[in-house]
């Protein structure tokens, strides 16, 4: 890592204030797994009765944490669980041995934690292929767990962040029958972002009470949504997780309330753009909307074309209306498109239509446009009814300068 | 384009002596489409009993030049045929305006160069969406047609560059029956390469007698395994252009001579590699070759995954063996891989293996050679006999630099 990366400029005002979830706590700790004067450890203890899901990266060559995690989900609530997230290493394509870490850390969670072995979900985020140091993680166990309690959201979030440049946070406060639900997410994630999913880590509590199965159902829907949607730079973690844990605690059901749905998508899209707006070496954030294609999964492809083109994509870090490259990233894409069909605006700009460009346009206009900080891109490809939207960021000096140094 | 860029590291020595080509006559001109103090357009005319083969951009927004060029390809040699090329404008995305240039420049090369309209083939590189001024291209034609002469390949070159920092040619003798045979030919691209094809032109000469159809197929199959294998950003031209001519003057008949394919696929893939070599901003030349894959297929996916992977690039960049950002390339790709079953090379260097580091690997050996500007990263999926290769560069500032101000 070394010096410290300056903040996004597209980063919030700050952390926001986020509500107390009955039935997690939390404790943090600088067990220097790899970073120095920083935290890099995090524990959540859930309540008994906690219902937990779980999306993770489809990487043919996911890390040993993730695929413990994966074999874990969906286990009975009855017996509480625990959530322990180190940064600093992946513990990715580490063999046998990262498997006996995976091993040794939930192990000493569920002694330190007194849940069961089976209900441990532990993640690693950082570089891949170096032995994960999980003795100096279990040296701090005994003392994270005396130190658990509610609310050091804020804190968590900075404990597993890597290359990001700010912590970052969502939550959302509902009424059910006048008794109040709440939710309150952490994500971390800045680069090596792509659907299915990014080098995201993301844990978000709940204490709603819903069924184990409907709340797995409505987490992969939302994901499809939200974080499946966004891109900084096309490459795809071997690491990513997503967990969701819903304690109960509030004694609200929640199985048949869509505002829960509608809260939690809207918290799981906020944790998303800030994803994208901590993108690596980010200056703008850009939103892509596709419409009148052949099928929603062609929009989607299109889009992602689009957010995914480094031409694109360096034209906007360069605040140039340079709409050719649009054309080019649908041309490429392998979705349907007409090149006479298709419209291109940028914002409420119409720039192209009818295979060239507008009449109406002019290039000064796209300049000013493109001065700001959050653009959209509008694409309409005029074949039918498909439409997608993603977000992005732009290509910039900053990416290369983080990337060609990161292990240095 | 503004400021001219410094040539690449990884140019050749320098433009290579090719043989003249009997039957092919070339010349080049300033018309001042958009660059000021430098050629930019170039016209060959070939001789009566010419074959033409092409092959062209996937793209679904391709140009209007494209599309002219693929509808008159394969027609009857008998009448000979011309080649217009200009540089500075791509007329792409560019409506009806577009085409009606393209029949304008089409029939003023027929009227000048003396060849139907139906075997003139142009092409055109360069900004996308602006209008092409082709009134002055037209106003220099006649002027050119008078000082058509043999061997004007390097000026012919030159003429068709854009962001390229070298002209790049290649050449083949070889003799069939004690009879000598000659290829040579020219490229440009340097940005917007990906395969289905990058953002090149390229034009082949011989002297060579071949049958139409068969030299065709001879060109796509080669294509495939030439410029279809190479990538600088992953981003697809709309204006890609390859053209074969054989004039068959050298009265040598090639239709089933092995020799022959053998010294076209040596041409090609110089070109290819050097057009990797001018990748924009690159400092690296780097050969991906995947074997033990699933198929064939698989392999290449796999292949570009890395190649085409902006964090696998900017470690190569920073000169850092990162490895484990190879491992996430493949586990993104798509294909079939199993983690603990992969083994990756650097040049000769085993560094990992059964799904950890390799136990001789020593990191001080993978940052030696990583500071080479060739290399080579070699991965066996372990899963069957599937092989491929593909070539790439580098990502860095300069491709930052040279793309976020490509229009100011």
């Amino acid at each position: 890592m070394g010096k410290a990366l300056a903040v996004s400029p597209l980063a919030p005002a700050g952390f926001p204030l986020l509500p107390d979830i009955a039935g997690v706590e939390i404790a943090t700790a600088a067990a220097g797994v790899k970073y120095r004067d920083r935290t890099d450890v995090m524990l959540a203890r859930l309540a008994p009765g906690t219902a937990m899901a779980g999306v993770f990266t489809r990487s043919a060559t996911r890390s040993a944490p993730v695929l413990d995690c994966q074999a874990k989900i969906g286990g009975a609530p009855d017996a509480g669980a625990a959530i322990l997230v180190n940064s600093g290493n992946s513990n990715a394509f580490t063999g046998g041995r990262g498997v006996e870490s995976v091993q040794a850390i939930a192990a000493a969670v569920a002694d330190a934690a007194g849940v069961p072995v089976g209900r441990v979900f532990t993640s690693s985020t950082g570089v891949i292929g170096e032995p994960l140091p999980h003795d100096r993680i279990i040296a701090r166990l005994d003392e994270m767990a005396a130190r658990l309690a509610p609310a050091r959201l804020e804190d968590a979030a900075r404990a597993i962040m890597t290359t990001d440049t700010f912590p970052k946070g969502a939550g959302a406060k509902i009424t059910v029958d006048g008794r109040p639900v709440r939710i309150a997410g952490i994500a971390k994630g800045s680069g090596m972002i792509a659907p299915d999913m990014a080098t995201m880590l993301v844990y978000i509590f709940t204490d709603a009470a819903i069924e184990q199965g409907r709340l797995q159902a409505m987490l992969s829907d939302l994901t499809d949504r939200t974080f499946n949607c966004i891109t900084v730079d096309s490459d795809t973690s071997t690491s990513d997780t997503l967990l969701l844990a819903a304690t109960g605690a509030s004694g609200v059901s929640v199985d048949d309330t869509p505002e829960f749905e509608t809260a939690l998508h809207k918290v799981m899209l906020d944790l998303a753009h800030q994803v994208v707006r901590d993108g690596e070496g980010a200056t703008k954030f850009v939103e892509v909307t596709v419409t009148g294609a052949q099928s929603d999964e062609d929009a989607r492809v299109h889009a992602l074309s689009i957010a995914n083109s480094p031409l694109v994509k360096t034209a906007i870090a360069g605040e140039d209306p340079n709409w050719g490259r649009v054309v080019m990233a649908i041309g490429k894409s392998g979705a349907a498109a007409d090149r006479d069909r298709l419209s291109i605006r940028f914002g409420n700009i119409l720039v192209a239509e009818n295979g060239w460009v507008s009449p109406a346009y002019r290039e000064e206009d796209g300049a000013v446009y493109m001065k700001q900080p959050e653009l959209t891109i509008g694409v309409d490809i005029g074949l039918g009814n498909g439409k997608a939207t993603v977000w992005t960021c732009d290509l910039t000096h900053g990416y290369i300068s983080i990337n060609a140094d990161y292990r240095s």
